[in-house]
């Protein structure tokens, strides 16, 4: 069994332990679809559509192969052109129906060029309707929590990668308050996979304690038509972001992937208007004090 | 008075003509918002949201003009580089409620770079959540008729480039049932502008005649939960088209153009569902035949 197959392994098995978990919070289940490409390799996307908590979330994890590593990843690491690869990884998207519980997003990944390299990268990134100064710090703690438990470098750089990656260009806005992004994680050392692979299960690990206590605190909170219709407005701009911006759905659209797995993070129901502009002083209206670069973390 | 600011103004016009027809329809008024970017110009956008037939419908006309070609447009003119130029343009977008009505889109634009050359592009097409041979065929041949009132070689052309142009790669899919879409048409006889110009702004004077038999057709269909469905979810199909393909689209954000005016075409609403396949024999079936190229206007 080689590391890919080896975290690809456990990537399922921690899907199935988030499915059960995720599942028991809303009352449903999550159906399993698995899916599979002839000669590259496949998947398991699970969806739980319609639910009590959950409007739409997916959770899909997938083991590919390819002869030769692919353009984008050939021109910024040369030494791996031509080569064979290995590319496996667990993505999750949560949409809750409640517009004060917000969209939780968290990937994680690993690629593997044959006797020339390997790296992982991901992150996790909270999208709010309404922003609360607690979730975001709670949210924001927990994932530091998890990076200096490894490295006291990664959360400020990682943390910064997020802030300028998830960023709506035209609207001059984030998608939402950010998490952490990362990419390329690897170590030459002799024990270097390990380490990294260790610190990759423990940040699989942190999605329940980082998410769990905002969705809890905010999932029975009344709200009517207004947060509805605000919520579904900022579901807009997160379909703003993953089709023209996020660079995994573009490269999977283009390089014909599973479109519909690609797309299980686009939400279930979304809404434009012209020139949307809440009222001054509203909670609406505060939202955008979280859509810029904060330091989160450091507050108390 | 230049020829940009000649088409500008009878654009103008057209707009205020096609907002008080459509108003009319309608039984509301379309909201115009002028803006203007300084130093470039600026345009007027007709907005109707919330309407008895219209969803959301806009009308924007623009004139803008700047220094130096924009880099897409000298890539594929080099005799354009560096030069001084105006555009202007009028494009219209047209969501109805009921989900028998195709929603319609046209663009009529003229570029011109001084002293080197100029061109008018544009196109109309539709895109129906529900299949009507009737509809598609009384389209294409309006479309056809005007062409044909200015050259047989047009449509056949024109056509085959909207139906490769609006195609959902990722989808296999074309948006709608096309229509036509033409760019670089230009005529370097002597009274070639007024040729190419007399035939454009039949093109605007045939939007009319083109879809409002249709609107008028269906219009008073009823409809229930099922249909209204199918409708949000093909409206994805044509966020994912707009926002992953339309160059117009990507082109406006990427320059940081007036975000609101580009994205007046998105839909009010829309929906996305995992892996969503209709009944075979269902109508929604039925749709994926119009969706693949046709010859609509040699039917009878």
């Amino acid at each position: 069994m080689d590391h890919a197959e080896q975290v690809a392994e456990v990537l399922f098995a921690e899907q199935q332990r988030l499915v059960d978990e995720f599942g028991e919070v809303d009352g449903s289940q999550f159906r399993p679809h698995p899916w599979e490409r002839a000669g590259l390799g496949g998947g398991r996307a699970c969806i739980l559509e319609d639910g009590e908590v959950f409007e739409r979330s997916g959770i899909n994890v997938s083991l590919v192969r390819g002869s030769r590593v692919p353009p984008t990843i050939a021109g910024s690491r040369p030494h791996t052109a031509g080569l064979p690869y290995a590319a496996t990884g667990i993505s999750l998207v949560l949409h809750p129906r409640n517009p004060y519980v917000p969209a939780f997003h968290a990937n994680f990944r690993y690629f593997e060029v044959t006797g020339a390299d390997w790296w992982f990268g991901g992150g996790c990134d909270l999208t709010p309707a309404y922003g609360f100064d607690d979730d975001a710090i709670g949210f924001h703690q927990a994932l530091k929590s998890w990076c200096d438990r490894h490295d006291a470098a990664w959360y400020p750089a990682w943390k910064a990668t997020c802030d300028e990656y998830f960023t709506i260009g035209h609207r001059g806005e984030m998608r939402g308050i950010g998490g952490v992004f990362f990419d390329y994680l690897s170590d030459p050392a002799p024990e270097g996979f390990d380490r990294c692979w260790r610190a990759i299960t423990d940040g699989v690990a942190t999605i329940l304690p980082a998410y769990l206590p905002i969705l809890q605190r905010r999932r029975t909170m009344p709200y009517g038509e207004r947060q509805r219709a605000w919520q579904l407005f900022r579901r807009g701009r997160y379909v703003e972001f993953n089709l023209v911006y996020d660079r995994g759905t573009r490269f999977g659209l283009e390089t014909r992937g599973n479109s519909e797995a690609i797309l299980m993070s686009l939400p279930p129901l979304a809404r434009w208007g012209f020139d949307i502009q809440p009222e001054p002083g509203s909670p609406e209206m505060d939202l955008a004090r979280f859509l810029q670069p904060h330091d989160w973390a450091s507050r108390r």
